[in-house]
C-alpha cells in the first residue's frame, strides 16, 4: 500500500473520472473511495482509462473503498461489496473497510441510494440497528474469501474496539483509517494499531481546512482554532525545509509510517501533496507539531446520530 | 443504587471489615469492591457484622464487585463470580462488572492469587488472551440467571464498545463505571451511557490525588497539573457553598446523576463525602469545573500492558 494516496471524499461524480485519470498521470497510485462518496463508478472509469491507455497496470493501482453504515448485516454487506466492486469495474478491490463501527437501519437503495447521515423519508431521525461488529467483520472475511477484496479493515475505530476485534478475526485487520491531524493526534490508538501490524491511514490531514466546505455546524467545532497553515510549528518547519505547510502536515504523518490521502482540485497542489516522503522533519519538529493536540474531532459519529437535522439542515 | 458509595480500592484487607462497618454506621449503603482489591471477604465481614447487629438489612446494602482480567473466558468468569459471591458471604451481589474490557491470560489462583497488572512467575510481560467481550458478557448474563448477581455492567469501556455491546446484550448493561474527574470529563461517553439508561459511576473523583499513593510512573502523568483542591473553579464553588473542595468535586458528578465512590480513612471526611447531594452548584460552576478537562487519564490499560515492569518496579 503506497504511503500517499488520493482521497475521493467530496470529489463530484461528474468530474471524478477526469480527476482520477489526471491524478494517475501526476503519479498517484492509491485511490481512497467509499460507497458514501457516491463516485465509485466514475473513479473506476478514470482508472480504466489510464489502464487502457497503458499508463498503468491494474496491479500498480491500489483501490480502497468502504462499506456504508446501513448495510452492516451479514448478507447485505457481502451483496454491497459485490455491487461496489462491479461499480469500480476493475476486477477486485485492494482494501475494503468498514466505514464506521456503527450499524444503521437498512434503507433500500431504491428508496434512498446514498443515505449518508441522513434520515430516510419515513423517519425524522437516524435509526440505528443492532448488528454486532463481529457479524459485519465475518461478512468482510467472506468478501476476501470470495475474491472480491484482497484485504479488509476498519475506519473510525477506537482502541478498545480494535482490541476486541483482534479476539475474533480470522483474516487480519490490514488497515485502520482515522481522522488524524495535529489537533487530533490519538497516539495510543496509533501505537496499538501499529503494534498489531495494522497499516494506519490518516484522513483530514489538514484538520479544520477539510471541513470548511461542509455546513456551519462543523465550523462551530473549530471556532477559535487557527487553520493549521497558520500555526507556528508548521510554519517554522515549512520555512526550514522550503516546503509548503501542507507538505509539512503530510510529512508529519508519513514520517511516522502513517499513510495520507489528501485531495486537491489544483494541479500544482496535487503534485506537491505527492512529494511528501523525500524530505525529513526533525524529531523536535514532529514533537512540536504533535503538541498542538487538543482532541478536536470533526468527523464524530455521536454528533451525527444526535443532531443530524441541525447539521445538514 | 445510591448516588454515593464507599470505594474499597486500596483499603487494606486487615482493616477492611472495621472500615466497612464504620462506614455503614456513618451512613454508607453502597460498597464498591473488586476481586483485584483483595479485600472482598473482609468487606463482607464488615457488612455482616452490621446486619447481625441490626444496623441495616441486607436489602438496604448495595454491593458492587468486579471480574478481573485473567478470568474472562466463559466458564472461568462464572466460576469466579461464584467464588467472589462466596467471599462476600451475603447471599448475592447487587452488581457485577467486567473490570476492564481487556482479557489477560488465565493464571491459576494457586500460582498467583491476585495477578493485577503483573506478569506471572513464568513470564516477563503481561500475556493477553483472545476472548471476545461478547463471550465474557454472556458469562455475566449466566451469573444473573444463576441468581448470583442482580445486575451486571462494565467498567472502563469506551463509547464504541458500549455501542457494540448493545447489539448483543440479552440482559441490560445496568452500569458503567469510569474514571471521571475535571481533568478527564468524557462528556460524549456519559451522554451515550445515560441515553442507553446505563447508570454511570465515577471513580477517582479527586483526580491526581487518587494516585499519589501509587508508584512514581503515575505521578509523571500528573506532572505540572495542580491538585484539584487548588484550582480556582473548585475553590470558588467551595467558598460560595461553604463546602470543602472535595464535596464540590463529588457534587459536580452527583448533580449530573453520576454516582461517586470516594474512600477515606478519616472519619470526618468519610461523613463529608456522604453529604454531597443536598446542595446545588450553579450551572456556571459546573461548566467552569468541566472546562478544566484535559483528557488526563491516570488508569490506562494501554499503559499497564506496555510498561508493567516500569510501573510497578
Amino acid at each position: 500500500m503506497p504511503l500517499v494516496g488520493f482521497g475521493l471524499w467530496k470529489v463530484p461524480a461528474e468530474s471524478a473520472a477526469d480527476t482520477v485519470y489526471n491524478a494517475i498521470k501526476t503519479g498517484y497510485r492509491l485511490f481512497d473511495g467509499a460507497y458514501d462518496y457516491a463516485n465509485e463508478k466514475e473513479a473506476g472509469q478514470g482508472i480504466k482509462r489510464a489502464i487502457d491507455e497503458g499508463l498503468v497496470k491494474r496491479e500498480e493501482i491500489f483501490v480502497t473503498t468502504k462499506l456504508w453504515n446501513n448495510y452492516h448485516e451479514k448478507g447485505r454487506a457481502l451483496e454491497m461489496a459485490k455491487a461496489q466492486n462491479d461499480a469500480w469495474g476493475l476486477g477486485y478491490l485492494d482494501l475494503y473497510l468498514i466505514h464506521f463501527p456503527l450499524a444503521l437501519k437498512y434503507i433500500e437503495p431504491e428508496k434512498l441510494r446514498y443515505p449518508g447521515w441522513w434520515m430516510d423519508a419515513e423517519h425524522e431521525v437516524i435509526q440505528t440497528e443492532k448488528v454486532p461488529l463481529q457479524e459485519t467483520w465475518q461478512a468482510l472475511e467472506e468478501v476476501v474469501d470470495a475474491g472480491i477484496a484482497k484485504s479488509i479493515g476498519i475506519s473510525n475505530a477506537q482502541a478498545q474496539l480494535l482490541y476486541d476485534m483482534q479476539s475474533y478475526t480470522k483474516h487480519p485487520i490490514s488497515s485502520l483509517q482515522i481522522e488524524h491531524h495535529p489537533y487530533l493526534v490519538q497516539p495510543e490508538l496509533i501505537d496499538l494499531a501499529q503494534e498489531f501490524n495494522i497499516a494506519v491511514t490518516a484522513y483530514s490531514s489538514f484538520g479544520p481546512q477539510s471541513f470548511l466546505e461542509l455546513p456551519p455546524a462543523f465550523h462551530e467545532r473549530a471556532k477559535g482554532t487557527p487553520l493549521l497553515w497558520d500555526v507556528e510549528p508548521v510554519k517554522q518547519a515549512a520555512d526550514r525545509t522550503k516546503k509548503t505547510p501542507a507538505q509539512v502536515l503530510l510529512r508529519w504523518a508519513t514520517q511516522r509510517n502513517i499513510a495520507v490521502i489528501p485531495k486537491s482540485n489544483n494541479v500544482d497542489r496535487l503534485k506537491q501533496n505527492l512529494e511528501v516522503t523525500d524530505f525529513e522533519l526533525t524529531e523536535e519538529e514532529i514533537k512540536a507539531i504533535s503538541a498542538l493536540d487538543k482532541g478536536l474531532r470533526f468527523n464524530d459519529p455521536g454528533f451525527y446520530l444526535h443532531k443530524p437535522l441541525r447539521i445538514f439542515a
